[in-house]
């Protein structure tokens, strides 16, 4: 099994939040609770029309409604938004527009609604240009152009077009099969619905910009501002510490967070900006929808020989991520070729949602999988087991996996082997199903910094640019200098998420923080360790190197009975100050990722067509654990994220006038504490070589089997396949009642 | 003449400050304007009487009034104040009350005007004790017991009594003399009268304190809290970016800090603390004063032979600092012997106020010298260039010293051969005079620290935990930073004065800011150049060590010609991060000491008695100026201090009650605008082979000198000689009608 745990002090116990106290009692400062003198508010002026040249602009009537203070739009007001358009220019307003929630103006006045008023009295004159919602209409010669160069989304490295990947020999690959299966799923649009909305805070004092931002990354919003803006690094400022969520689509700086800096500079003011939950379903992006074409060949066991993939996803308006889909990466293939065409429709943007190129295309695959097996008549624990993963596509082995054991240990736990049954045998209206699939996320390392500083009583202050996106990332950071540093963990204090005070983070996105900040603190942890330990050689009577600092206390290696405690080392030295810039990389001869096996159970009633999921089992291989708490609960939320996807969310959009007739919480159908069941996470622990503390990726991995392993036990409880999400009550109630 | 100046590209210029933006648009934070969510606000109740005994405190009235969320005192609050009481212990409030002011309870309330009627609800019953003000009455073998040692305040070291020193043979001294002068000169108790009131916020995060705090120093000010709260340093947390002076009196941590935490705690609410000018002037400290009684002997051509000092200091009810004179120690003096009691008397609490135990005695003894090149018959300028100090009183070198040059300099700028008569010797009744007096203040260096980051564009972030008082130190810390670093000034940015994010400061009292923390600011620029020339010695093909940064740009010193913007260097390297703890300190052969000699011309008239100051001229040796343009404003701030203190200054008290009863800008007679002359600075600019860039302490010794220089005029317009402080043109009136 699981190779042996190493010894930890403070890593991989069950350990709350260092700033719980903070979090509860409301002293913990969100974005939105920035307070600063004469702050004005902001709103944003939207388009109603999908496509259409601005033929003009009058905002004369708005500027002399009292009270406003800035009124911007893309007549006065021309900021690049380099991360907003990465295959062809986008500005924080554009004309022509092209969707419907492009942004067409903004509004900042002494109090909210105000502004909300003024935006009404904004005269703005539209010429329609023919539009096109669909993703594979748009790619037809005649469809209306939204970008310059045609709708198949072409840039460059990442952002090219066709998204194309293949090894093996695919003819060859299909000769070999006994049978070669084709099929079409769909996944749809989806809204990352995060809790908090988007806010930015900005303010200018002189030539330095400050923004107090909701993002997912301080260092990367900074770098962003500072060039779509022209200053340098130094006179941009970005502060997030505490975030509500964002889950991909908070990543670096956003349009609202130039948009509050551009009204606060022509105000002179401080400016708030917060999105309505309209703003954020259609202002932003959500998941990329996609219609994923399979053509699979197996062996008449199951294995799987060759998978080809042709994909259109619908990036919409603009291309701000790649629009691949990755789902097949947890299965072995011997011969593959994926063509993924990233196209632009006049709809809302898709990027990032966490694991952004995973579940939908993990749902379509896995799902397949498992019908497959149905065909073949293999039980689909089998089928899965078969066909895992255990060389990469360059048949190099993995820094560490422990999908195997994730398998055998989940469907135990299920009781996959008792309660699995033929597809549709269960009897009555209310159905039983069991499902599961196989998933995971890519790991990787790279650029991290911190700083620590040692106090003169032996307690410490850890300094880290990661900003708490809500997955614990400060404590996590705390639990690791403490185990590094050798000091009990309720002595370190963590100060992170603001450009002008902590250093670069990479961004708390792609689940990064541990893996490439980790290192930097322990580095940092192991650059004050050696001057603590210079400064306790002449008492120990020793050299630096023959020391050691566990619990707080130092000691001889050689002897540790006697010790002392740090405090009584350091105490006339002011601070002592550690730092480190580091930059790890795996050797070309392995691959990074977590592993996961997920196993739900659910009730299916035909009668209402209400999917109910009475249980759930994760089964996760992320390496070690660092803190058991706030994993089980990224665990439990990406799941979560992952019954809605399946079940009930989707962003509708009116065929004939692109309008988005359900951008909230209530009508998109986000699950709430009642569609949610219990969760049982199972780590399959272990010590991964490369990782921080043996630790590899946890934020991004629960998400991304959920939807096929919801949609399997569907299949399992009804007999029918579903093939395009949400498999809502509607879809089922028509399918059964066939 | 001075030594010839180093070549620098950023130290040394008229530089505005980097947050003068800030500060003129309100933008800048100090503590008053920090406003956090269900905050309290605070009133003190202080003793009316010198000296009782509480009998009870009734609190129930005051807790019934609705808004009232906590009172505290000495019976329920028992917090020691252990930098408020270095002799006997002393805690936050005290029973026995030992002087009028002395802290009695404290409420926090909704609003302020709730917690300022709730003081008038709690009733207190006092049995009086009998007191005693004066601080030779107080020596009385019958007198009062104020502390329970007796009224001489015996501590340890530094706080010990009475305060000894002496060099070479008195008697011998006297002997050798000429002629032997003996008198008393008297100087009152001034208070600091600082723009800012004394003002704290504090909040508990659960264990967590955090102090947004008044104070000169955040890193002494968290040690304080940490001992007296029993807290890790980790877990206190004190914030002070910018401050409205303080002049001493805001050093460290001070009760208010602590009433304010303690009401915190009690409440579970956030609590503002802020003082009234009253609170100011009674319930924290003012300049000891003092009565000095010199012998003073000299050869008939002014040259000192000996010098004793017997002198008692009113410390009030409580020491808080040495109560020391030292204002003899710019003077060649062969054989000296001082001896000064520290008494503690039912009054206000004396302590520190810029350059603490100076311009008193400066004043008695730069007087008295002037007093007796009168009665020689030798031109006052003469006898304070025979007297100047030359070597150290061990018989040392100081590190530098340009005395000679500041005299030279500044009696020619002020014409002093041309304006200098014999005393009284104008015609009318508004007379002429001149004056002057040599000062100073020792220059030390100790522990610093300091951290620097260079972001991926060469721009760079500097953290250190200075606060910046008003002195101008964030812009000093900055220019050092660039010199050091070796990039522009305005590609600098400075984070200060937050326990949890800067490191270690010593505190910024005792001119130390920049001989202390400048130093780890140079080499946290060395730690981060290495760095950079690591990385930059690929595309240079040289070694780190032939590599050189200045402007900006990175060259090998073998050829500056090729050279490579350093944004181009380190832009894939994150943050590049460069940390100092140092602790430089000069050889045991060598004193250092900044230099200053004064000079006044006054116009008195002896109808009025009133004096107009109508040139001064101050010139200072303070080795290299590192910015000329804050150096200037604390030469000329230091100036109207000593002003004050010469003409108006007094916080005056009842002699029967003990009541001060001018506890106000206006009653005290705080200089303002209108009294303030025109000042003429000269800096004697020389590298200082210890300093920083070259450069002593130039925040102390500008009123070292004043007070003196100003009464040494008023003698030589009247031919009046003024041996008690202020010269108020009653006591003017009274000496020259006589």
């Amino acid at each position: 099994m699981a190779q042996a745990q190493k010894e930890f002090s403070v890593v991989g116990k069950t350990t709350p939040r260092i700033d719980a106290y903070e979090r509860v009692t409301g002293q913990a400062q969100y974005t939105g609770d920035i307070q600063l003198p004469g702050v004005l508010y902001a709103r944003v002026l939207r388009s109603p029309v999908p496509h259409a040249k601005i033929v003009s602009i009058d905002t004369s009537k708005a500027e002399k409604l009292p009270g406003v203070k800035a009124v911007i739009h893309h007549g006065n007001t021309q900021i690049p938004w380099s991360s907003g358009g990465l295959t062809h220019k986008r500005f924080i307003f554009n004309n022509p527009v092209r969707f419907v929630g492009d942004a067409v103006a903004a509004v900042a006045a002494t109090d909210r609604q105000i502004a909300e008023d003024a935006l009404g009295l904004i005269d703005v004159k539209y010429e329609k240009i023919p539009h096109v919602l669909d993703a594979k209409e748009a790619l037809k010669p005649d469809a209306p152009k939204i970008a310059p160069n045609g709708n198949l989304s072409v840039g460059t490295g990442a952002f090219s077009a066709p998204i194309e990947e293949s090894w093996g020999d695919l003819d060859e690959g299909f000769k070999e099969a006994d049978r070669v299966f084709e099929d079409t799923y769909i996944s749809k649009h989806v809204n990352n619905a995060q809790i908090e909305r988007r806010v930015s805070v900005a303010k200018w004092d002189g030539g330095k910009l400050t923004v107090f931002a909701s993002t997912q990354g301080v260092s990367n919003a900074r770098t962003d501002i500072a060039k779509d803006f022209g200053l340098p690094l130094s006179k941009v400022r970005v502060v997030c510490k505490y975030m509500g969520g964002g889950f991909g689509n908070k990543n670096q700086a956003q349009d609202y967070d130039y948009m509050a800096a551009a009204l606060a500079r022509v105000s002179g003011q401080p400016v708030k900006l917060e999105f309505t939950r309209e703003d954020d379903y259609i202002g932003m992006h959500g998941r990329w929808s996609s219609e994923q074409r399979y053509k699979i060949g197996v062996k008449q066991d199951g294995t799987i020989t060759a998978v080809q993939l042709d994909a259109v996803t619908n990036m919409g308006a603009y291309r701000k991520q790649s629009g691949n889909l990755s789902g097949t990466d947890f299965y072995q293939i011997p011969n593959f070729k994926k063509v993924i065409l990233p196209v632009h429709t006049n709809t809302v943007v898709a990027a990032n949602y966490r694991a952004p190129a995973y579940p939908q295309s993990v749902f379509g695959f896995a799902s397949f999988l498992d019908q497959i097996a149905f065909e073949l008549g293999i039980n689909p624990l089998d089928m899965f087991m078969r066909n895992r993963i255990r060389l990469s596509k360059n048949k190099t082995p993995f820094t560490s996996n422990y999908l195997e054991q994730c398998i055998i240990e989940g469907s135990k736990r299920i009781g996959w082997n008792e309660k699995w049954h033929k597809p549709g045998a269960t009897s009555g209206p209310v159905k039983h199903g069991i499902g599961m699939a196989l998933a995971g996320y890519p790991y990787r390392s790279g650029l991290g910094a911190a700083t620590i500083r040692v106090n003169p009583d032996g307690t410490a202050h850890v300094l880290v640019g990661v900003t708490d996106i809500g997955t614990g990332a400060k404590s996590t950071m705390a639990i690791i200098a403490a185990e590094a540093l050798g000091i009990p963990l309720n002595q370190i204090q963590v100060t992170n998420g603001d450009t002008d005070v902590t250093p670069y983070s990479v961004g708390e996105s792609g689940s990064r923080t541990t893996s490439f900040t980790g290192p930097a603190v322990v580095a940092a942890a192991e650059d004050v360790r050696k001057q603590i330990f210079a400064l306790a050689a002449n008492e120990f009577k020793a050299k630096p190197e023959e020391l050691d600092l566990r619990d707080g206390q130092v000691f001889a290696k050689s002897d540790p009975s006697k010790k002392l405690p740090l405090g009584r080392i350091v105490k006339d030295s002011g601070d002592l100050i550690g730092r480190a810039t580091t930059n790890p990389s795996f050797p070309k001869e392995v691959e990074g990722k977590s592993f996961v096996a997920h196993f739900a159970e659910v009730e299916v009633d035909t009668w209402t067509g209400h999917v109910k999921i009475t249980r759930y089992v994760a089964a996760h291989d992320s390496g070690t654990i660092l803190n058991r708490l706030t994993a089980e609960s990224q665990v439990k939320g990406g799941i979560v994220q992952g019954i809605g996807m399946a079940l009930t969310e989707e962003l509708l959009i009116d065929k004939v006038t692109g309008i988005p007739i359900n951008p909230n919480y209530r009508d998109a159908k986000v699950p709430t504490h009642l569609e949610t069941p219990d969760v049982e996470v199972i780590f399959i622990e272990n010590y991964d070589p490369y990782g921080c503390f043996g630790g590899k990726v946890v934020g991004e991995p629960p998400i991304t089997a959920a939807v096929a392993t919801i949609a399997n036990a569907i299949f399992n409880a009804t007999g029918k396949r579903f093939k395009e999400l949400p498999i809502t009550p509607g879809k089922i109630l028509q399918a059964v009642q066939v």
